[in-house]
């Protein structure tokens, strides 16, 4: 029989189901935050509610001197699709016979953000004079544009030059079991859609016509034969990839005038967004191409190759499962890019994402209660000289 | 003021205004070919009728022994589009003040229809009893899919050994001005569509992915690169041409699964399409690449490099306008490629071709009284002894 009433549950999976129940689509939070403030303020943390357009944030902090480790997530979830897909109503969690935590945002991260919470009111119930600061930077706008949450905040931060030393996003990293994987950092994505111009003409007079197709196709191969860089130990190398090519009136017997490509570097802390356009356009030009390209930096790398709170994180996750995780800069892009720019080291550090962004998203309940107590024994091993122990 | 009443005009003209004046857009004969027949029966042609499908088509014959010259042609014109954009309207014929016949159909092609119908009633008239056979090969279906008209007429004509030495096709093969050029042969026409598989994926795993864009340029850059042949005398080099690519899920962070090439090939006779085809695939197999073509001959190229028909279609242009046509073998395919396949030589001349297919289209009225006098100069040339005078 599946658990669908919370009561006799540990406070994580209490909370988590609390939050699991409110439809919080992007950029909604529908009350998400408010219930995270109020058990905040109860634990004596100063709130700042940061709302930008129709995102709601907060900042929250406990403490008044020394360094400062926030925990970051967002309440926002993606889509459910037609709820008829999924195999429970999305909005309505439990616990299956499974002992899966089943809902949308299990994984992908109101599971987190429920571990976080209770991970720092048994902390502070502990060390109530803990060294340095507890922060919250949460959004309800992660999944979404992503322009009013995270970075906004970031950027009124800076303004006031906030001081963040630390950060744990509550992103799901764990791969096959609970702290396998933390990310230490992400690759960077550039896009850019090239726009080739040609001359049109009929296919039986190609010497009055220019082919665009045939004056890209030697340009972009010798793009996708580059070498960007060789990577590092922290990433793999720069890769490029032509995502959508599209060019053709439709009529065989046209030589088009115009062809579009879309492309996209996911690229290393090696090379620089400005080094891949520089670099991309002289080759371009080398090839004799009209041209223009449209260039959207989606987020630039960042990497806390090592510190203190890397190794934090890693007796936290020691202490808890028995197992050393990995460190890892792969898979898309986070908020933690956003964060980073502030100075401060940031990993991810979440349950496994297999789920993720899927219909049946769910989370091992069991996942939950250990992941609270990974974020305690990370929480003592950088603000306390306590022996790391959960 | 427009010549709008025919009746003063001579016997070209007023069987061009008669012709034009009917709206027959491909399949539609709208009476035409009876006209034709009329007077063809009229000067002693056996006639036979051949409709195919919904197209009219007919084979008529004069004389009963020796080569036979046959003019062909269509009656067939090509859609009008929205008759407000013309000047004039497009089944009304009229000469206009600067002495052009105006009409659909003016130039492409009953103009030629009107001109070989009064070269022959003027040629019998003098020489009743000329040497070989003069024979007419009209069909309503030139424009369109051109299945059921000049094809299945030819192939009807193969079947029972129908002998057919000379074709002049009165297709607008004139440039700047009236027999300019002569079209003593077509490029041929294949084309393919190719389809390469990939594996799609996500933009920041490719190398979970197999990127069929990636793929296809270093192979496709080859084909276009690639020397099919150095042409002859009277053919450009084989061109090899991309008309449509397709590629892409729209989303920019998907590596799309297939890509879709439509290309084309204009060949010389220095090759077959069956050496086309094998090469094509023997390149891309060279390149690794899971693909398929579906291929499609439009039409093979032919050639009448030299023989009594072309010299009879100088002289004819010669003796009527003072000076040599030139031979060419450029353009897009014409009927011409289904009778070259009985063994006729076969030649293309006709009036100026610069407004065909246009709105507006018009040819000189004057140029099609001349056109009559150089196919009635080209019989005299072929099929009698006289010295050429027209």
């Amino acid at each position: 029989m599946p658990i669908t009433e919370p009561e006799a549950l540990s406070p994580t999976l209490q909370l988590a189901f609390e939050l699991l129940s409110r439809a919080s689509v992007t950029p909604d939070d529908e009350g998400c935050q408010n219930l995270m403030i109020e058990r905040l303020t109860a634990l004596g943390f100063h709130i700042e509610q940061l709302p930008f357009g129709d995102v709601k944030n907060f900042w929250a902090i406990r403490g008044h001197h020394g360094p400062v480790l926030a925990f970051a997530g967002h309440t926002d979830v993606v889509p459910c699709g037609p709820h008829t897909n999924w195999e429970f109503p999305p909005f309505e969690p439990c616990i299956d016979e499974h002992g899966m935590l089943c809902g949308r945002g299990a994984a992908d991260m109101k599971g987190s953000l429920a571990a976080m919470l209770t991970a720092v009111e048994r902390f502070v119930r502990t060390h109530p004079e803990h060294d340095g600061r507890i922060a919250f930077l949460i959004t309800s706008d992660e999944e979404g544009p992503a322009v009013d949450g995270t970075r906004a905040v970031v950027e009124h931060l800076r303004e006031r030059n906030e001081r963040l030393d630390y950060c744990i996003v509550g992103e799901p990293s764990s791969t096959s079991r609970l702290g396998d994987t933390i990310k230490n950092g992400r690759r960077g994505s550039l896009g850019g859609v090239l726009h080739i111009k040609g001359v049109q003409g009929h296919v039986a007079y190609p010497h009055l016509a220019r082919n665009p197709i045939h004056q890209a196709m030697p340009a972009l191969d010798a793009l996708v034969s580059e070498h960007w860089d060789a990577g590092n130990d922290f990433f793999p190398a720069t890769s490029f990839q032509v995502s959508n090519f599209r060019a053709g009136t439709g009529a065989t017997n046209v030589i088009p005038g115009e062809v579009e490509v879309v492309f996209n570097f996911r690229y290393s802390t090696e090379v620089t967004h400005e080094m891949l356009k520089s670099r991309t356009e002289s080759m371009l030009d080398t090839h004799g191409l009209e041209y223009h390209i449209d260039w959207t930096l989606n987020g630039e790398p960042f990497l806390t190759a090592e510190g203190e709170l890397v190794d934090a994180a890693i007796r936290g996750v020691e202490a808890v499962t028995g197992e050393r995780p990995a460190l890892s800069t792969s898979g898309g892009t986070s908020d933690g890019r956003f964060i980073a720019t502030l100075g401060a080291q940031v990993v991810e550090l979440g349950p496994l994402n297999d789920t993720i962004h899927k219909v049946n998203e769910r989370v091992r309940a069991s996942d939950l209660d250990e992941l609270s107590r990974i974020y305690e024994a990370t929480l003592q091993a950088l603000l306390t000289d306590d022996e790391v122990s959960v």
